[in-house]
């Protein structure tokens, strides 16, 4: 949120608080949807509907687009069903396709008889792919020209155009060039359209690099698309070699965002669309969730420090160490493990170069191991006056590092090929291997040496 | 990295690791700066160089630009002084101030030297701000055009500039329009010059909704700008009014894409340039410093524990469950500092706002933390058959979720407060705090309640 909208959320919350139906609507006229949406989510939940009761007609439907699902759905449900139609009636194709699997069924089918037939088709070639790939995140209305016109032409059209629509698409940075099949032939930068003489032909000055987005293209494919190439635009373009849409830039840094939110909010075994204000009960139960699958990884170390409780009733020592081995083996195995998971997101590692990157990680792993261990060996020798306990405990460390480093490597890589997100899962099945393993490394070795 | 790259790095590296001295000029000529640069870094150490003296001269600055901060310097090294002038020549000013902290002094001094007026005043204007604010991400170059011409006399100009630049500038989506004192007006979208008549004033249909950007503003606070308002290019305008440069949407997606990075990487010490294949000394040592924090941590957690080594001598099973508890108020304590940490980097958590949010957290602390210890408590007392301690047990569980959920949203404040990035430090100094209250809490109770 940026700071001129930081302010004007404090006076709208001002305003509203003292007295909810007082007017906010001369603050929202001055505000994109996006915006909007961000007040709504930083407002307590008592003022969210006195302020989208008076957001209008032409906005409402985007600000619902950019809300976060189960504050959408919330207010979906607090608005009318003839004003929910009326929203729809202004909105793009693509922004349709996007929000209608959370409107009541009786709103659809409502919207859908009033479409006209091109439109009704649009909107089902659209509703063919979900969110994911290309086609879901692709608007149909693409702006098109032939490729054999000259500028002249190209510049009646779009003045034709814009008196009939009100207003060109948005984000329009290139026009899509087609040859008279409908056939893609390459794109025309607006900024080559006003750079030559209007005699120009469209083809001679368009460009033929076809990036190769289909319907079906991954948005993740997508988004490195854009950015290896620094696109503003791409088209979408099926088997055949039809123009079906266009991909703007905008909705791939929503993408980005949206990946990058999953991942760190993912971690801590949170939900993308976990609300600030959401009721303390809907909350709680979702964060309990990860709180007892950590709970049995957290009853399987205390299993594994069982096995050995007739030691450390001899040497009460043991217990009071064996928590620092089990935490570096996490930090060590955590710096691995992220590192991979990153490099698998980037597509940077392959059967090709995985083992040169094993290796490397094992030997940064066995560095670190020795270095370590030589350290905590001394400390544990003079905080305990114990040499054999030193030795022990240094080289426990020595282990669950190099383990660490070992399952840090390759747990992404399983947890990829049995279909789970190593981003989301990797945390806790790496914690659960290094808890277990340090303590049984250091209790286990403590058994055999030191009794 | 996309699939054809993917593709394209494995026909390249078969190439070059037959022969490094073969021709891999075709794949690279067809490939952009920033793809070449994902290549390069897919690459192992040995087939970098040979690959590296094959771009052109063209693509080599941007290229580099394009690489982490270490591999950058690296090839730096292995490139003539002649050659780096060369590749200077032809990039714009805003990476030209990229790139140059990274130069020998000998070659910025010679590529100043080779500067006329213009070009070198625009260099030192560049050099002015770090690259954390608008000024170090906008473009100098920014085009410009008077608000009471005519669209005609507009193509007129932008037909001369193609003529004499050969291009027009990269991403251009809309023009900048200036008074003739030079003040900054307003914007003028391509799209509204191609769709409106020839005859039409620039001020009739330009946008004069001014989203104050200033040379200053950080360079976080302009990805919110963006995002918010969906822009594809924004002005830079400094406080007296006059347009400095201008920002586009490309240079946004680099910093989103950088704080990312950053906060992922951050969490586990890594740096954020991290390099696959960095010589294993060199990432020993940088991963040292974040083991060797964990280790002063752990320790002060076993310190806790020695504390209380006459309990755990007189009952064994302590030692076995101490780390549930931990581990448990670490987890709860996560996800809250997970929450607010986000809500605090979009600027959603204010004065006004955080007495409620500290409320909501600790109610589902609270919830989350009776339904636990019942489970807990229920858990111990059937593994060791002794009420007591299943008893102590639920009760150390209850105190540090909710201690966990507290520490979880002050700790990002207070952070922050004191100038240190809660993204990165958080986890650590709240692993810290949930250990110790952890294990003080379940033995402190346990030498009370069960002796």
């Amino acid at each position: 949120m940026s700071k001129r909208l930081q302010e004007q959320v404090n006076l709208i919350s001002d305003t509203l608080e003292k007295n909810s139906d007082s007017s906010v609507s001369g603050f929202l006229e001055s505000m994109s949807p996006a915006e909007i949406s961000r007040v709504i989510e930083s407002l307590p939940l008592d003022l969210r509907g006195p302020l989208w009761r008076q957001v209008t007609l032409l906005k409402k439907g985007e600000v619902l687009l950019e809300l976060q699902g189960i504050l959408r759905s919330s207010l979906i449900k607090q608005t009318d069903e003839q004003e929910l139609i009326a929203c729809l009636s202004v909105m793009q194709m693509d922004e349709i396709a996007d929000l209608d699997d959370y409107l009541p069924m009786s709103v659809v089918s409502a919207m859908v008889k009033t479409m006209d037939i091109q439109r009704r088709e649009r909107y089902e070639q659209v509703k063919l792919y979900p969110d994911d790939v290309a086609g879901g995140l692709m608007d149909v209305d693409a702006t098109a020209v032939r490729g054999d016109v000259s500028f002249s032409a190209v510049f009646r059209y779009l003045r034709r155009l814009r008196q009939r629509e009100g207003s060109l698409p948005e984000h329009l940075d290139s026009l899509m060039v087609i040859d008279r099949h409908n056939r893609f032939m390459g794109t025309l930068p607006l900024s080559n359209l006003v750079s030559y003489d209007t005699s120009t032909t469209v083809s001679d000055v368009m460009i033929c690099n076809v990036v190769g987005i289909t319907p079906l293209t991954s948005a993740l494919e997508v988004t490195r698309i854009f950015e290896d190439q620094d696109l503003l635009s791409a088209p979408v373009i099926d088997d055949k070699g039809y123009l079906v849409g266009r991909i703007t830039v905008d909705d791939v840094i929503n993408v980005i965002r949206d990946q990058a939110d999953r991942e760190v909010l993912g971690r801590a075994g949170l939900d993308q669309h976990e609300d600030m204000f959401a009721p303390v009960i809907n909350s709680s139960l979702r964060r309990a969730i990860w709180l007892g699958i950590n709970l049995l990884t957290a009853f399987l170390a205390a299993w594994v420090i069982g096995l050995f409780e007739g030691s450390i009733e001899k040497m009460v020592a043991l217990a009071v160490l064996m928590p620092v081995v089990a935490s570096m083996g996490g930090v060590a195995g955590s710096q691995t493990l992220t590192l991979v998971t990153r490099g698998m997101a980037l597509d940077q590692i392959s059967r090709r170069n995985i083992w040169k990157l094993a290796a490397h990680e094992l030997a940064i792993g066995g560095f670190n191991g020795v270095f370590w261990a030589a350290v905590v060996a001394v400390v544990a020798y003079y905080w305990f006056n114990d040499l054999m306990l030193g030795l022990v405990f240094g080289a426990a460390m020595l282990i669950v590092i190099f383990i660490g480093a070992l399952v840090g490597t390759f747990i992404p890589l399983i947890l990829k090929r049995i279909g789970v997100d190593p981003a989301l899962a990797g945390g806790v099945v790496l914690t659960t291997a290094t808890d277990a393993i340090g303590f049984f490394a250091f209790l286990g070795l403590a058994t055999v040496m030191l009794f």
